[in-house]
């Protein structure tokens, strides 16, 4: 048996020195937990004359990740360089080196996480990667291990900070959309580029990788229907309040007989469902499983320590099943084929804001068009009127989405129509 | 390596039957995660001539223990007996047999968790109890390896559904506690004697299993402080609500220099709070550590289904152990020594109601009283005066348990006190 276990960190940025610094602090905890010393032996940097704020020997830096990959007394490569190309290419090559690999990833693990996970398979190696959806919550180990033995079939969530600050800001304070962004950039929390963010792209990427887990299948980025922030209007978050709901960008998951559908847009949930209550930077996740029924988990979505916290148990287990020699033993092969709903399957209520012009009439003209593709309306409302123009609400009863698009596409050329102003998807009650 | 799991189910009532409802339905799940078929080769029951609903053949179920301990290809116990004293002997004489266990029992883990912790490891079994707190919510998992490389300084929690259900009755349908409790009897939440619920002590039990992981000490049941339902005055929740607070009997657990304190007892928690917002039956921990920060496990705490979902899970890990052959190999003895807080070291904001003589100078006697005791005030209101008597609310700035204590003893020997009518601690905020 093993008398320690040393690691090869690569990437020393904002997660990196978080794991340094809880390995550092916690050292005699996780020796009791383990039983042996658990070390920082390398840590690859792209330079290695910069000051670094750690109690890290300047020997153990280095740019050459070939030096660690050829360390024999390293066990355990912890990837959190970021980003694609690189980071893909490190883990492949740790993995044939034989090392196993705790990656935050979840640009990789989304797109090439199959591939990476029979690699791992193939090398007898754990591939760990906790930390690459909803930062410090154990989501990725409660869909593996804690509802093991349950069929999920719905996952809704908010898998980024960014987006949830920005709405909490826009709703609680009043913010336009703008100025809510400017304040996360200030304070760290959006990107000099935010498309990824305010797109729904990471939130997508993060949601492939918890339904393919959630469903044990394939899910392909492409899969996902994705809607970002920018289409928000002004006033919808007001409307949206006035029926009771509370405007989220989420993602969802859902599986029956027909498929999966996977999506990551602006929705509206219900104020009593437990994510309308979810702000600022936190992330949460809501999973339906068939015996276990609703269960949420609440946590910060990002942040150097809260990221570092999975890391570093990703790391305990790694070692664990290092020391106990049973490295790389679980299935990590999909049960069921990839089914994706095609949109006459994917069933949901739908919330449309329309401007028209204030003619006699144009209420009847579009409740009929609703009508005519079969779709029935559970609300009607005329919200605001100056005798020109006038906005009507309309929420559906279910329809799938095929209907809700044949609608938008026909109102757009409706005459009497000025332009639908926002449409939104409404999440179901929760008990 | 084994070709097939074989288990031992004790106990066939709401949880049993639920258990082997899901390895049924399930089966090609779990099978594609282990990869051999799990079974349940014997049933224990208190009487075979009994009409069950289930697909099990007749000749499995027995009333003798020593049966399924003395057959060889059982590997495996799932003790949902319940109870203390016949429960505790199957485990021990289980593990004496070399036969790991998965319990779904808090009174016999809460009371002897540790000696048959130390008893499994002493015969290389694993003992696996996930389903004891939180029903399906997978909690245990998440203390012991979600957050494994965390330094956990507190945890607040319902872990009681009944009490909850009725707690939410009395706000939200303005429920008498005697109305509420037999709405929560009726709908199967509450037991005939209520009195484990009620009195706070299902949740102690809990709070000691939850509280001994997240701090890795010996937590005694003699150590909480519980205190239950039945002392909640008409207008308390209602008074709460007015401060901005809902009553909840919550479990609460820190850890500091001083020590640990584990307290059960109706507190008020802040509206903004996400334990708040848990309703009815459902049960949620929230958890705060020294790295992740803020997180919160949601969903059903009782429940045949969901809590045979949490017995499952921890089938399915015990099943991976025993195929890897590493079962029992989890380090189980507390890291540090037990150390309970005093009374002078627990700190919080107190609420206290108090009927008083409408006479001039109460005000002034009574918060001289606080002062003489070194306590500050937060809140002073007068809440109800019919010239004769008047209600007081007080609540405090943080002040030692010790306090606390101190001041509602002077307040009950005050002439002009005529009682205090309530005392609740305040939780403190959430962000």
């Amino acid at each position: 048996m093993k008398n320690e276990i040393n690691i090869g960190l690569l990437g020393f940025g904002v997660v990196g020195s978080g794991v340094a610094q809880i390995l550092d602090n916690h050292q005699e905890d996780l020796q009791h937990k383990l039983g042996v010393p658990v070390s920082i032996k390398k840590v690859l940097v792209k330079n290695l004359y910069k000051e670094r704020d750690c109690d890290l020997p300047a020997e153990v830096f280095t740019t050459d990740l070939n030096e660690i990959l050829g360390d024999s007394s390293i066990d355990l490569i912890v990837e959190v360089i970021g980003g694609t190309t690189e980071a893909r290419e490190a883990i492949e090559k740790s993995l044939n080196a034989g090392k196993g690999v705790v990656t935050a990833n979840k640009d990789v693990m989304a797109e090439y996480g199959l591939d990476l996970l029979q690699l791992a398979d193939e090398n007898k190696c754990d591939l760990f990667f906790e930390a690459s959806v909803g930062g410090g919550i154990p989501l990725i180990r409660t869909l593996e291990d804690g509802l093991a033995s349950d069929r999920i079939s719905a996952l809704t969530g908010i898998v980024n900070g960014t987006t949830n600050f920005i709405l909490t800001k826009m709703k609680h304070d009043n913010m336009s959309y703008e100025d809510a962004l400017a304040e996360a950039t200030e304070l760290g929390f959006a990107e000099a580029d935010p498309s990824a963010d305010v797109d729904g792209i990471d939130a997508a990427r993060k949601m492939v990788i918890l339904a393919s887990l959630a469903f044990s299948t394939e899910v392909r980025l492409d899969d996902v229907f994705v809607r970002g922030l920018r289409e928000i209007q002004d006033g919808d978050l007001e409307l949206a309040a006035q029926f009771g709901y509370t405007l989220k960008l989420a993602g969802s998951a859902k599986k029956n007989c027909d498929g999966i559908e996977v999506a990551v847009e602006p929705v509206l949930v219900p104020d009593s469902h437990p994510l309308a209550s979810v702000n600022n930077e936190f992330n949460a996740v809501y999973v339906y499983g068939e015996a276990v029924g609703e269960t949420m988990f609440y946590g910060p979505g990002a942040g150097s320590l809260p990221t570092a916290t999975s890391v570093t148990a990703d790391i305990v287990a790694a070692c664990r099943n290092l020391l106990m020699g049973v490295n790389g033993r679980r299935i990590h092969s999909p049960q069921h084929e990839r089914h994706v709903k095609t949109d006459d399957r994917k069933f949901a209520r739908y919330f449309h804001r329309i401007r028209v012009k204030d003619e006699v009439g144009v209420l009847t003209k579009l409740t009929a068009i609703y009508s005519r593709y079969g779709a029935s309306l559970a609300t009607v409302i005329q919200d605001s009127d100056n005798g020109i123009e006038a906005d009507l609400i309309f929420i559906t009863h279910q329809i799938s989405r095929q209907q809700h698009l044949d609608i938008m596409n026909e109102l757009n050329e409706t005459p009497e129509v000025i332009n639908v102003l926002s449409h939104y998807r409404v999440e179901g009650e929760s008990r």
